[in-house]
């Protein structure tokens, strides 16, 4: 039978408790899970490739079947580039269905090939984004709800930095 | 490699267009596709137990990893029985997946090593379900957009016997 | 230029004042507006067929361009037996959305060249619907707020008969 | 300054988990919290009016400004007629809200002077209801994430006695 | 009978597949629809406005009465200006509805006479928006799902250009 | 009894009649009203921090228990440090619930003992906001919908010094 890869792709800018969650379940689902990293020159991220390489690394020590790319460019380009059948989508509310559909229709229209599978957020991570760990972030706040301890320590390193 | 084996359960009264993308697409993610046809003593279905087989196998033809099985019970008991390790759901706007938020955290919570996965409808097929088809037969309308031909057939037979 | 008629169905049972408020806005966007009630004899209405009808020709007096139909079957049928090119829809939520569009979009399917249109509600009739005028008459709260003062004896009258 | 009295009205067929995150929580907002109970005749109930009771007196010991009260009739005029001012509600998803406001908005038009307030619930019993948690109680599920000890015990037994 | 005038209003950079379906619908019930091209100094456009017209006059060849025009202010002000009684809106999702919502209820106060009607896009083409269209070109993935021919030229010639 | 104090917080630029309904509203639920206003140095206010504090106090005269308070940093912290116990949010729309939603989770994450509350939107003012107050005023179009007389003239004034 064909092997199942499943793309997870994120800025992971940087990578949180939630997107762990959604690795390890949906590694479980396939036989090998590529976590992509989008870097975009023209978009500024609060922590280096390299550093969120490392994060995720460290995170996914217990994933045994996942693998970690960097990607531009469309993602089903990059699914049909690396052999990838299958979009893993992680969502919290209606909010990101809403957000994430039209994507997943045209991803489909581009590449019919490739599925687009959604898992719903464990509840108990469903306030946790990026984002809302780096606003928190910024004001000092206790960030350990939304981020592995290394991702902790490296984005209150940043904030010290500057 | 532990095989996936997805459970797509419903009441299948009539397994319609939509349930027929939703299985061939979630059968092409998994070892083998369970449908689990709900059989509920207590419920008024439109076609008996042995006709919603009938035009399941018949729609399923092209589909080669799947079995139909009855179900009743808790699904995540039914999963555990058969030694299913997801449950497979299509949605088809955010309403459905407010419908089936619930449903798929309860079932998290009673069985956390069976996963619920969703794709997203065929937006062609987002009207579709086997209660508008149902609605539309009765007052004679065209349900070709909503059944494969011998579904059609079965409910208008039903309709004329009435 | 060819007629625009306009079809808005419902129960009405009774008439609110979110349903009058649609109708005059929709009547003011067409030729012709059908008020077409739906009596199903095997739905348990309120008011009788009759009384309905006497609601809405007296709530909509300063309505020049509307007649009232009796309409069972499927409405995309209706339309085409009219002569009426559009379906009016009133919208109060997104709620109501979901519940329309496969509605409407299966309509769109059946009978391609009638087209739905939908109108936002009064936000200060976002409230009203026929089943919670009934709910809060039960009671013998103020209903003044969902109905037309007719609507209102109406309801009134059948509570005291029962 | 005047006293704040909230009632959280419900079935409570049974009072569950979510409930109480929702009853604690509400009680530390005002001075008195009243915990209503609908009791319908022309509606089944799993639970009598006593069980319910009983049920709600046992879960709610660690609330000290807690009182029980049958209600039937509008809301509103109960609220007025025991003096409450405030309307408690537990909102557990959009959906939720949506069915919510069209009630809230038709109160606030029948008594301006009471206040609806909404709570989030908990993300961890998001997915926790009565109706969910009778129906896993039907097929023998563990419905301990969903209620009381107490509770819990009220509604296996019922199912024993059928 | 007044005359019913309806303007649809956008950047339209570019008009896509998606606003063609509903410029199409719309003019069908209207006596005239005037595509309103929005033209703000502030905003930086992929396409001039020249360009956008283009695309649009080529598009709607078969609308029989359609009219381009520019706005710039208030879309109201636009309306009372050049005697339009209907803004036509599609919508392809909830989140459609409630961008919009705030939008439309403030234009009725702002002008009670005109009056905003909305359509549902097409399913097939609920994901087409001219961001995601020029989101895929930046990658050179295949635009002809989102644009007409003319449109995806402009566009793809834009890209070799920078 | 513990005193109950909310914080209503947002940027306030400027505040709204949607505003000042939920602070009046939210000032009866409780002993002190607190209105924070945000001074974010990074943001770029239409209205100087003075002139949103004028307008506040001008709108809310005949609120008895409400203070004025700068406030910066998390907004937990703020409520700790002038020992409020209660977040008071309004919310309009199910879309504004989606966005409250992990902000209100994160907050209950960081801060137990904050309890936020929910207050429907008056319908009247659903379409109020300080940005399309300031849009429509860019336009000059009718703004006494949206804010007092006072932020009027101040939001006015602005348009025209620029």
């Amino acid at each position: 039978m064909k092997k199942r890869v499943a793309v997870y792709a994120g800025s992971f800018d940087p990578f949180t408790l939630g997107h762990l969650d959604i690795a390890i379940r949906g590694a479980s689902l396939v036989d090998t899970l590529i976590i992509a990293i989008g870097n975009n020159p023209a978009k500024n991220y609060a922590l280096s490739y390299e550093e969120r390489i490392e994060i995720i690394q460290d995170a996914c020590q217990k994933i045994s079947n996942f693998e970690i790319k960097l990607f531009h460019g469309l993602l089903v380009d990059f699914c049909q580039e690396i052999g990838a059948n299958i979009i893993l989508r992680g969502i919290r509310s209606e909010k990101d269905l809403s957000f994430e559909t039209p994507i997943a229709l045209a991803n489909k229209k581009l590449a019919p090939e490739v599925e687009t599978i959604f898992l719903l957020a464990n509840p108990e991570l469903q306030f946790v984004s990026s984002s809302l760990a780096k606003e928190v972030a910024v004001h000092n706040g206790n960030i350990s709800y939304f981020l592995t301890p290394l991702a902790e320590r490296k984005i209150k390193q940043k904030r010290k930095e500057r």
